[in-house]
């Protein structure tokens, strides 16, 4: 939205192209709080004033998915969802990321009453409180840790039979004091009420079926950038996220840019995604003019 | 500011060193409409906006200014203008820059009013206007072909012989056919009632006074980024700004970071800015937390 705003803003000839708007900022129940601007909105009402900004600009706006985006000439070719196909002489992709889910019960009933995939936003609302962390790489550790200056205590649950997370991660963890580590372990269901109660899982190969009483559940298995439209324009780093030049947000491919939680960036954080769209609409605009020169 | 919060969200122990807000931003009397959130709002409500959601978290400020920064075996003191010392595990400089004045009668009574230090910021206010920019350089010209999109007609004012911008950005001013060059001019005063009216300025070595009658005059005569008390501890580009690697936003000195106008970052934008702010002040939890691993 903020690369749209910008574009219109730079006399750029502007096409936004999504389903909705927001992303996972617009389901975010919970407050945000380290937006700088608001002391304190929900991601839905935050999306809503950056949408009627963009409205306020000359930006044409097409309800649809990208499906595929491929090079024709110098110029790009967006083919989406509803069979239209657009030609463009650059492209910003800010297609973001989903984190990827449980896909057990109760997951999708407690988002933003318990259950969370981003602990930098709402490890706050757990001050002397129990937590689980799914995920016992580096980013559930790292979770953990966050939590560990609010949270009472924290489980760290791994579906292996061992943790995968740095041995220096793993020692700090262990000096707070507060961390407890279930390997072998695979969560079965997410209980509550109007907020997480409790969590059910079983123990390796067993049939037993253990509860645990928590007030939240963090989710930390890894994320899904929405690339797949993209074919070979761009290169992935190893969590399959755009690499790019981070002076431009210029992709390998020249006129393609991306950014936000799409990218390689490694803070996922509102701001940062529209510093970094902002960035990239005037790269584009740049782009534009040596390649008219 | 955004650095600030987000330290604070991140349990640091923050302290901010500032003699006041908001830089050149707080100056700003025009409105500012590519911040995603306002539509519109002054320069000086955006930072107070900003600066209340800063006083809710819990970091400590210092009314006073940086006049040196240096390590201490692992820490840094950072010396202020009175004489106090701080001792620091980390530091993040936003240190900001000021465009560099033309110091002539006229200037600091006009800005805001006519005279205007950002092209990307302004140009949309001088549609179908006149407009001066000063400065013959690539900034220069790169401001004259963005403002072109607006205005009726761009006087460049280059004091030297000679142009310096490249062949390619003055073919493409020529090709506007709205940009009209002066070289060998000096100006002398800016003149208005409410807004600018005119400026008047001296060719060559001649005695003669000139006048030209315009809406608007924009600096691009450099800018001179806020880094006399940093030493050696970082590197510079040739514009004197402080480089650092995009992805944590650190220096050569590990623990030092840095956001903002003050950094190389091509974009001097606020929501650029801000991000950055965010991305320096996790880096710097992150840092921490390898340092005490």
């Amino acid at each position: 939205m903020t690369a749209g705003i910008y574009a219109a803003r730079q006399r750029l000839q502007t096409l936004l192209i999504t389903k909705s708007f927001g992303g996972q900022i617009a389901r975010k129940a919970v407050g945000i709080e380290n937006y700088p601007g608001f002391e304190k909105i929900s991601g839905l009402d935050l999306i809503n004033t950056f949408e009627k900004q963009l409205r306020q600009h000359d930006v044409a706006f097409e309800e649809d998915s990208a499906r595929k985006v491929e090079k024709s000439d110098q110029d790009f070719l967006v083919h989406t969802a509803s069979k239209k196909t657009f030609k463009a002489k650059s492209v910003i992709i800010a297609s973001g990321a989903d984190p990827r889910p449980l896909e057990i019960p109760g997951e999708k009933e407690f988002i933003g009453r318990g259950v969370s995939y981003c602990v930098t936003c709402d490890a706050p609302l757990f001050a002397n409180k129990k937590v689980a962390v799914v995920g016992g790489g580096n980013a559930g550790f790292e979770a953990a840790l966050f939590l560990s200056k609010w949270a009472e205590k924290i489980y760290i649950f791994e579906s292996g039979l061992k943790v995968k997370a740095d041995e220096i991660v793993q020692t700090k963890a262990q000096e707070t004091g507060k961390i407890e580590i279930f390997t072998s372990v695979s969560l079965q269901e997410i209980l509550g009420d109007k907020f997480v109660k409790s969590i059910t899982y079983r123990k390796g190969q067993t049939d037993q079926i253990e509860s645990l009483s928590v007030d939240g559940l963090f989710v930390e298995i890894g994320s899904q950038p929405a690339t797949s439209f993209l074919g070979d324009l761009v290169e992935f780093n190893q969590k399959d996220e755009i690499m790019f030049n981070p002076k431009t947000m210029q992709t390998k491919t020249p006129g393609l840019f991306v950014a936000g939680d799409v990218s390689e960036v490694i803070f996922k954080q509102i701001v940062v995604a529209a510093g970094e769209g902002a960035k990239a609409a005037m790269s584009v605009s740049n782009y534009l003019q040596d390649r008219k020169g």
